[in-house]
């Protein structure tokens, strides 16, 4: 077997460092690739290439992007006021699929935990607070993860821009579209109730 | 996002084409990748283009290798006269870890399927009966899996090989180690209870 099994259990190795890879389907994923070496892993491995060379974190607002500022953050026409806080570029990319807001994105890379040791300064909270004096921001929207550390970040946040002349706001909570109540755990049903609206 | 997204958006796509990986988790796997560049998608991209360059199916007996005919095909010290019959290079290398046989093998390459319009010719069976009348085989070991069309594929082969005068066997059905009664279908307890043995 030698160098051919060596070359090959290295890409395993690595491709089972993949988010949602273990060893056993690293494996299968490289057998898949090796049948389907011209049409599929020659491609993939040079639009890593491509991109491992061009992507770049936005200095700005933390978007990736192939320049030192995303587009999002250069486009005048984002700069409707509104700035939308998230935790991840995943996010950022589930606001961009929704194509509903308009306005700018800040993206944290985490929320404040003890645990891992992730303080305001690790999230770009002091930048944040920079943007929404220099760049014209009226509103500050929270699209955190509704999760205890999402949470918590977003009310440390809140504190940071008192006094700033911005309103903060967040993403409502209640039943999710398609939803139903059956599936739902206790805390969403007592915050859609609250949160209940008119008919 | 230009040019930029439309570089990840093409990684993207090709990631969920491998098996186990969908849209949404091929997304969090590029993500990933670019926050860590130079760690994990450089070295990732180079160890694909490696093993696309290199790896070949060995043409004895369909392994995956560096060389025309793979290194267990040219072991002296694996002709042993047995010849393990398995589906996939999965199974082949599922059987190398257990590192308790000793012999050759033939991958198959899949199993007869009128669904999926796999013949004889399409499995490698011809060239399994070519091997077993010129390799000094006289024992073939049919690993296939226990599902419908392995076990059909597993009596197709076994009819082919009969007056050949090699003797014929399947690894042993029951329960796996480590494996609770009580989690198990009824037709493996079946098979277990009738294939029982003195303690």
């Amino acid at each position: 077997m030698a160098d051919a099994t060596r070359d090959i259990e290295n890409l395993i190795e690595l491709m089972a460092k993949l988010p949602g890879l273990g060893p056993r389907s690293a494996r299968r994923a490289v057998l898949h690739m090796i049948k389907k070496r011209g049409l599929l892993m020659t491609p993939l491995a040079d639009a890593m290439h491509i991109v491992a060379a061009t992507a770049r974190e936005c200095l700005n607002c933390g978007n990736i992007g192939t320049s030192d500022v995303c587009d999002i953050c250069t486009s005048e026409k984002r700069a409707t006021g509104e700035l939308c806080v998230v935790e991840d570029v995943a996010d950022l990319w589930a606001m961009e699929r929704g194509a509903s807001f308009a306005g700018r994105y800040h993206v944290l890379g985490g929320t404040l935990s003890a645990l891992d040791s992730m303080g305001p300064d690790e999230l770009r909270i002091p930048k944040l607070v920079d943007r929404v004096k220099t760049e014209g921001i009226t509103e500050v929207i929270l699209a955190l993860n509704a999760t205890v550390d999402g949470q918590t970040t977003a009310h440390y946040i809140a504190e940071q821009l008192e006094g700033l002349g911005v309103s903060v706001t967040s993403l409502a909570q209640g039943v999710p579209i398609g939803g139903e109540l059956d599936y739902l755990d206790d805390g969403t049903i007592t915050a859609a109730l609250r949160a209940r609206k008119s008919f």
